[in-house]
């Protein structure tokens, strides 16, 4: 196959280098030094969208991998213009699945298919093997279930369901990364406040080895604490990308308690003061009612 | 009736000087600035438990008004060689229901009744009309309820039950209290993140007035914004004195699900913290997977 | 002052019955029964908004006391047609602000005043004295301080800001009542399941006078258990009706930890359900890896 | 080496399997019917501890499989009395880790070492390969180190640190799994009450291949899936065996915050009840104040 990848960033980038290994790469990114990077990787770039649709044939297959939102509204915007009916979108971007959803009716009205895919797996996943959950049609994705089995790990695809189930899987998949990650940093906040002094590289290690928590996050807080036994070089400050977030927004919507997945976003929030006005509010009150002494600033 | 009172902090003196309007009182307190206090203020004070004990006639009533937990437990063991059968012994502070279960008991071997109480109100209310929860014997209870009603606000007495019930019953009343203290606080917290400009002493007075909401901690809390619109000279560092922690271990041992109560607890803990070590993990981890960028310190 | 009343249910009622005291009204709702109610309480209605705008002189005072959403896009929608420059639109019921802000850009359009307007304390408050608080031109505002006075409690209206603000405001104020009512639920939950035996009722009554957390809501159930001691009549079903799911949405843009407003809304909708899937999930675990037995429906 | 066993049940049977692969096993049972099944397997049991004690020589290796709590410190007394200075005592049992300090002293005075010994892997770990997470003397450890690594799998034990810090390690780490189960389930509610219609073995089962949450957690409730569907066959009652609770109580006593652990083990509690007080406190709330309807039983 040939493929038309638009975003040369870290993840569309390493994907391109995992779709050349089978398939045949035509890209695009804004930033020229990306596409000479991946030139220098033995992959073809062209400087323009318009560029990319014609060094593709009909029916073409264009993956985009850029930020979702805006970014990603405007260059489907500007692809409307350059595809044909037949055609196939890929967004392999974290977009939100209500989005995919509009997308999809849009360029359908085109004759254009759009495949909404979440991929898993970080940067090391795109580049040897990414865990892909796509939505759409189901005849689009047929047409091209050959690509997402060449670039995802073994059993690492699955072919979701109607519009926007790509992207939905995705974001839920998120959310239980949220909850997963707080579940593994509480229990080593637990441990580093706990009288005894553990190791936590070879704490992590033995939990990789025959335990029930044994996971992929597991072996990276591994591998983290290898490289800084108690971390002591970095903040606790917590970002966070959308996903965790639409996972409860749709938690909400479709009144589904999702306590501990909420919780693990509250605490990345959290995470961004050093201190906060609730904490004020609180503190005034006990010092109102109980003469309780606050700490002033 | 003759009250013996120990104890002279910020709620035993006002206590005093309530008990003080309609009954007799000899106190004791281990600083000896704080009996020369009540001393100014019309009360009499003596030097030593043994004092007390001797300026009281059997069956004495005794109120203990000390911190919880060692002081207490050592005020009750030398109280048990100066107290004879009969007398009664009444613990208004905040000890733990099952420490007042087996104090009770113990005392009863002696032939001395205790009274678990746990007083609310503040300080403001110890002075001028407080709210008591009682527990232990109704007998005992029955001969000094006349105390009670008087040092209390209209209605603002009960007696709960059997021993442990006050203790328990004040417990459970300041979980209550975490927990409207956060729902109050998380309020405000979403007003200053708002793009609205609110004047947090009038949201509070109009909440206040005639509002599903209204409460006296809402009246607190406006009272402390007219002092500080904005609480901008203290930190909001939340302190907790244990009844909070033991209404949620009360929880965990009953299988009774207290969800906001223990969050309200351990946005408290977060809040003694400027970084976390779970922070840290959950950075790591990104930066592990997603090459996402952690703050360094 | 003349005000116009689109209406008539619980809220709608009461507060027509309160304007009435000192103003003159004029009402509509869509059934007549409605309308003859208020006719045998000496109000007068109208059959239709039409009749409603003729009835009412320029500047015209409408106040909306209709469902949020759908009802009030829609007599909104209708009434632009029979409003006039200058008239002033009151949206009292509970709408998104997002969508209040929306409707005064339109209506300004026009030349139209629009007043979002949060109105708090039940029926009851409704007709004795309500909470309002309004957010709009402060111009607008002005010309009806009057009306604001006059069905409030002292000190029970507030000008909030600009458009939106009322509506953001009654939304907070109602996540507080979510997190204040599942504070005081999960305390009684903790009593109800104690080795002691409380009285509810008792309980409530001691709370209410003097102490911490005494509050309206508890003067509720107090009167709530002086009818049903144990609640054993009904049911645990709580039921929501969007602000405190908007509260923690807003929460969620506003990067504001509200754990506890968030808990409170999930507690509620586990409570709609008998049994969940995600429990399912974890007893299929335990049973998967330690052989824990699962029950069977 | 010779190690005997206490406790045949489902952990330790197959735990003495794993032994017997490499070592010599002498095990005991109350139930007759489990020796006999050891028997069945080649192993040698024997009908009391004395027995036990009698057919190891010094140093003995004792390794105690054995409910938590008063069972454990039961055979421990027994022990006591039939064992000499220089023995070993492993508890592999789910012991608190309090009682492990304390007992681990009381045997010192004996002269008898002490290893408390957290296992993780479910039955199968058990079998062929668990993980070992070891407190107590680092002598006493050295002697015995053979055993761990023949019965774990690689780098599936670890000498952790001073007693006790086995069994915290391991209540730790069920406190995780606790989150981490929560998560997983969180995830799939979200899923079941999607407009979607998802295969969740596929689901399960793209996310164990590539994805950020692969884990052994999610390979089981794959392999929960594969056998029904969508789990129509059970209830969403989720039992806890007591770690998930000693994990928050720890938090509580070290002020950390652990709102997801936290809040996992209280959804744990509310899925026990069909019904609940605290709902019914917020519906009658409701009722009283807005005049909402309440479910009648």
């Amino acid at each position: 196959m040939k493929v038309g990848i638009i975003g040369l960033g870290k993840m569309g980038f390493n994907l391109s280098l995992n779709v050349m290994g089978k398939h045949e790469v035509v890209a695009h990114d804004v930033d020229a030094a990306n596409i000479e990077k991946l030139a220098a990787a033995g992959g073809k770039g062209v400087s323009s969208l318009a560029s990319l649709a014609e060094s593709l044939e009909s029916p073409r297959i264009v993956w985009l991998m850029v930020p979702a939102g805006t970014i990603t509204e405007n260059v489907l915007g500007e692809l409307k213009d350059l595809l044909s009916p037949g055609d196939i979108v890929i967004d392999g971007g974290n977009s939100n699945y209500k989005d995919s959803i509009r997308r999809s009716a849009e360029l359908k009205e085109l004759g254009i298919h759009f495949l909404d895919v979440g991929t898993s797996g970080g940067m090391e996943g795109a580049r040897n093997g990414v865990c892909t959950m796509i939505g759409g049609d189901k005849e689009a994705f047929d047409s091209v279930e050959e690509l997402f089995r060449d670039i995802s790990v073994e059993n690492g695809y699955l072919y979701a369901g109607g519009s926007g189930s790509g992207h939905f899987l995705k974001m839920v998949h998120n959310g239980i990364e949220y909850g997963m990650m707080q579940s593994i940093a509480e229990g080593f906040e637990v441990l580093e406040k706990s009288p005894f002094e553990f190791d936590y590289e070879k704490v992590a290690r033995v939990w990789n080895n025959g335990s029930v928590i044994r996971s992929w996050l597991m072996e990276l807080i591994e591998n983290a604490f290898s490289k800084d036994a108690r971390l002591d070089s970095i903040k606790g400050v917590m970002q966070s990308s959308g996903e965790g977030k639409w996972t409860v927004e749709a938690a909400l919507d479709l009144q589904a308690a999702t306590p501990v997945i909420a919780m693990s976003l509250m605490m990345r929030y959290r995470s961004l003061e050093e201190d906060t006005f609730s904490g004020k509010v609180v503190a005034a009150l006990r010092n109102e009612f109980g003469g309780h002494s606050v700490e002033k600033k």
